[in-house]
């Protein structure tokens, strides 16, 4: 069990940094970068809520997520071209609003939707676990906007959120894989989880042979970890 | 923690059924039933695999699904007149079709193309689940054939795959959940596993609060129980 | 003109069963059978009335229709996928729309729009006529259920309406094509008809040929014996 | 009984006229009038067949439909725009196509595609009827095109085809219903026969009460009197 | 510098033809031919405007484009069957609806929404140049037949506008190019003007070479001879 | 005729900046800014051409154009999600196509594809312009990249081209508009130039009254005087 292609340690992220403000326009957005890979994150309010909220006083918040056409190694064709949302994209979208939701108490939100989207600029791996990561900044930046415009009054953010890859190399268990790990893991897993270490989202997949329970709790302790370290960089970005 | 509206314990399955041949055209199909959801599995067997497949020799295995307009208590629209499939759609067949790779030898499958149509007849929780379980029958009915009409020499499936919910109600965690149990779950889990007891996917959500890591192992092992009796009824269903 | 494939007379319908009732939640339901054919036919009340029915106080019936990728001998894509409704689908869709409505007073209907969803688990010849037939049931079951949940007082149906095929084959006129003989017929005919014995439409087609006077009546005297058979089946099934 | 509308006797058609060549680039075209109805027919020429038919040596074809928006009283929105082709324009383009391959030798055409586009400029009722009918004069312009530029020797077309509506309004059964009529009938019929008196295609449906064989019988006789004047028109636009 | 293909002089105009009236249903309408380019050009008046303007006071005007398939040499499918509009028919679009908007006093028009619908018979070169010229004498009935229903008091059209192109071929500049000229052509130019000579739109493209400011200058020349002709051409249909 | 809302002269540019090589995977790249506006672009080497290419020996470049949901003021849906691209996005794909390959020898470049993705981080005017100057960049890194691979031997880049925008605000002509000023012009208009100062492009749109010729005349000083200072930034950043 050695060091990785890039030099790192199993157990180790890859270089973590989030610029916040990155965009000029949003309530809410940053730069995040997971090593190469690269989302740019955007938090929108919108007035109301759609309509299976209506009149319940509650909030609403939605990720969406698109790549770059050459965020890619090769040049991906864009959804918008072929018309349909892919259901990788699909899926994704939908992990990111239930991550995002999870810290959120939509009744504190009161009737505003907030709409997090996640552009990648550079796709070397874990464009959804760094989307999860940086919507959250972006969010919660949009949600101070709203408490500082007056519009709400209470605390809607209730814990951080944040995402990281684990997947099994060969003997290894290694942490926030990039693309080439990821294409060679022959389990992969996405953990979300909350800043007190609870989880939110657990996706583990086995890519070739099926896994026991004792694998699955390794990669859920290296996961924990790397959670840790995301949540601190997170902060700093916040008060910044 | 006492008995469940149906008056199962909170670790008992639905009554399973699997009626096998239940199509006239399909290679492979049954009915299965979880309870009252109905799901109708058939395997479709189509020479030549798909593109990024071409010259390797291996097989392919995927997964599409499908729900009646009124297998659900109000009338769902049909996907083909909005002319797209949701996310939720895509999302699921492409669990299905991961899920019944993971205990195919595609080299031994050599160069076929199977597809498993998963269509509810009745929606009442599980439908995936249900998908999963019943697609595995179809799937070993066709490969039977491929092998009895002289096309594949080896057996190029190495285990049974079957597929469970299980999730937190209130203090109890419970197996199997139907629709109203599901729609007021706190956590929500699907487990696919292998006949040896080995992890596939684990895919769970928190609805409500996050939850820990004693829940999470609890209800795994509450899921590893209603496999081991699925895949009993999936080789009582192919022996018959 | 001896015997057909399956032994049948020409003149002689394939076995017809009609089971009621057949799914768990919609107000009407049934699966029915000519030979190998097989559609669910379910019926969904909904309140309101579309646009140009708006202010009038009459009611609504629609058709669907729609087959299971392998309900055929070899799998047809689904139109989900494809994002479109074939033409032959969309005017199935509207003949069974317009068949149901034809016996339906829509004044004493009030306003509530029905859809009847017929969905083909084996098609093998005669879908079409399937659905109008068993849809006729799923759909005077829903307005049973209107009635008896006193939304409405008198009584809407006014008629029975089946539907049955006919062809030319060879020298001979045959009742209720199975999917060989549908593509060997020189002529192609769907008759729709009420309980009295009257025309709701009549839809002939010359594949090859085109026919005389003399072949049309004798064709449409074959249904109309076929017709009232299935007009008794229809009313054993809703005293059941 | 007494006259109509536009004081016409009851099997009496609109004012036909069928100008020939009415276009500069098809194989063949004309512009076919109904009364106020007017469609622009084109047959287009294309090498090879579909894949259904490719090796038979047999060729094919097809038939379009369209109305530009403002052929209508009220405006009808672009299927273009729309993005997809209503059921009632698949409708007609499949009666039209199945109407003109009635009259065709397949074989004798070889291994060419016959495209023949309706579009309509003016929508005062019968508007299949007239595209069937003049598409009959743009292909056969454009065969005999095919036999001067020395590719056929034989001759495919081995009849006219001709179409008209007939309906049963009050106590009348009236020929070639305009707009208007149409709206009000009470039995609406569409007839395709050849120049020898034969049935192509028969299609009537009951808007109102279910019909008796009596009457389709009278609409049938009158709308042979129709086809025999529109073949005869037919046969003087290809004389021209 | 000789003369062209056709024996016209580099600064003439194909023979123009505009006939108002042409179809029976619209509030304006008119067939207008560049040689043998013909566009039917139908103007609706409809109540209500779009969203962005309601409640202004002000009025719309848009433009709809499109060709019959076989309005061209070669067969072009239909964009009803695609699905889609390509970019170049929206950008024709668009362009229709700016010019004739510069024309017309949207606050005089009232909250009243006219669309100019430009359906090409036969395209020869020059449709968007025709499609503006014969919309214009469209919009300007449609306005008119408004005024005489007493539904606008002033008048809302400010001044005449028309369109041509110009374009390179070697060393001459030519006024209203047909396909084929255009197909070769070094600069292809759309000139919008306006009955007093000024310019409206502008859009000049280099297809081979880039061009000098002198060429510039010359094609305006060019094209506001042709402008002048045909804002007579307009003048004289719209009197007729 | 004084200073503009951010102090600049009317004939001077905003500040502009070229970030080349901005994205990891693409053979060409830059972030380009015109003030806030700032926009991603992306050259990608594809081998072969399209169909209408083939077999001539000539390569072919094509642009694609977005904006990020929230590049904008107020939040823009994702065309991807709305299932189609707008005709603006068309339109202005198209322009950069036509814009890129104004300069490039096609012959010279050989059976290569190059597509060119222009995504728009904030969008504050100018955005068409800036994609065509920054896409100059990132293609003319590409074909650098090509020639390095020793993969073409010639230079198929001719000359440099860019593009601004210069419009009439009351008695001002201002050149590169920001999007507020871009709102209020009388006049807009883009002008695409090569390094040589000649005209690719010249799109000129009277969004109020429409304008004279000395008008114009003086736009186009402007514009050349701004494309100058563009092609020198070009220049600068594809030397560094």
């Amino acid at each position: 069990m050695g060091t990785r292609n890039d030099g790192r340690l199993p157990d180790q992220l890859r270089p973590i940094t989030i610029e916040p403000g990155f965009l000029d326009f949003p309530e809410g957005s940053c730069l995040i970068s997971f090593g190469r890979t690269r989302v740019v994150c955007a938090a929108t309010i919108e007035p109301g809520v759609p309509p299976f909220l209506e009149g319940t006083g509650r909030g609403w918040v939605t990720g969406e997520y698109s790549m770059l056409p050459r965020s890619t190694y090769e040049r991906t064709p864009r959804e918008a071209a072929r018309g349909r949302l892919s259901g990788r994209t699909q899926e994704i979208q939908r992990l990111i609003g239930r991550s995002l939701r999870s810290v959120v108490d939509l009744k504190a939100l009161g009737p505003h939707s907030i709409i997090v989207d996640c552009d990648c600029l550079v796709a070397d791996g874990g464009t959804r676990t760094a989307s999860i990561t940086g919507g959250f900044v972006a969010l919660a930046e949009a949600i101070r906007h709203l408490r500082e415009a007056g519009k709400i009054s209470g605390e809607p953010i209730r814990d951080h959120v944040a995402a990281v890859s684990v997947g099994v190399l060969g003997e290894s268990i290694c942490l926030d894989l990039d693309y080439s790990e990821d294409a060679g893991a022959d389990v992969d897993m996405n953990v979300v989880m909350t800043g007190a270490g609870r989880f939110v989202e657990v996706q583990g997949t086995a890519e070739g042979a099926a896994f026991g329970k004792d694998v699955l709790d390794d990669m859920l302790a290296v996961a924990a970890k790397g959670i840790d370290e995301l949540v601190k960089a997170q902060a700093a970005a916040l008060e910044s």
